[in-house]
């Protein structure tokens, strides 16, 4: 059994998703994840600390990529540039490439009450990060928790929209696009 | 024993509110309780569902504060002013009465994950409904997810200020304060 083969991560995280998809997620095992693949439930167990976390895998590089974005903008720049360069950078994080898996694995956690308030939590989780990188840039709150959670919730609106059937525009152009839409909303010129 | 005796329900609250304080959330039964107000358990499971409800109770009302304040805008309001009449009104909700309890309920809820999940659910209910409103105005998507989730975010920053140490400001005005800071963010002149 080639238990170290390369790309076994990524082929169980691609079974575990078909196999939610199939059979719901309450129905499948990391047993038969591991089957699925042709490697055994140890293996699996390697990778990942349960099935819940195959969908939730990356989350640190998923917040990172904001926190990174953040640190990106230009000293002295405002609230409202530090969130446009998070969202910037956590949008590219998501490339063309991640698109069909994003949609499945939105379906499933659509299909499960628990597994929406996991994902809720990992949204409080990127809004934290943020309130944090501003506090440490010298923003006071609230300016800080509105723009922390204003880059939340436009890369949560954002993200549903490219996810959603027929979306053909890249997460990037769709974020810029809803903080364009908070502008709007507070009265500002866009 | 009187079963019926008015004021039961808020006894009830009370007295768990000090359990769950002082012993720990899980540490408390709906039999002590009832013990602690005098009455049986199943008088307790009359008015809640189950111990956790307590924190949740008039969740219904405080959904339908948010939707009595947008459908108190006038026709062809904007969004923004639709979501500044839904603040006001879920502001005076929470009247000063209710301050020392509400306090008192989120020190319980940050010591437990489960609840804090159960809260954010709770908010995620607020922005649901506020979008339905939004729609049902003729806003379209993204500005009805911005406004709505916008609304959510704002009343939560200024909710945990206004429960916040030495805070005497009334809620209203608080979130009327935060929203500035929205339009701020946004660079829109306040």
């Amino acid at each position: 059994m080639a238990r170290w083969e390369p790309g076994t991560r990524e082929r169980l995280a691609r079974a575990a998703l078909e196999l939610f998809t199939t059979r719901g997620f309450e129905q499948t095992t990391a047993a038969e994840i591991a089957e699925a693949v042709g490697v055994t439930e140890r293996t699996f167990f390697r990778h990942f600390a349960d099935k819940r976390e195959v969908l939730f895998d990356g989350q640190e590089r998923y917040r990172q990529a904001f926190l990174d974005g953040a640190a990106a903008a230009p000293p002295g720049a405002t609230p409202f540039e530090v969130v446009a360069s998070a969202l910037r950078s956590a949008g590219a994080f998501f490339g063309e490439e991640r698109r069909a898996f994003a949609r499945a694995r939105q379906a499933v956690i659509d299909a499960n009450p628990a597994l929406q308030e996991r994902e809720r939590h990992k949204r409080a989780t990127v809004a934290a990060a943020m309130r944090g990188a501003l506090l440490d840039r010298g923003i006071a709150d609230p300016a800080a928790a509105v723009a922390a959670e204003t880059t939340s919730t436009v890369f949560s609106i954002a993200f549903q929209q490219w996810i959603s059937p027929g979306e053909t525009r890249p997460l990037t152009q769709i974020a810029d696009a809803v903080l364009a839409e908070v502008r709007s909303f507070a009265g500002a010129a866009s």
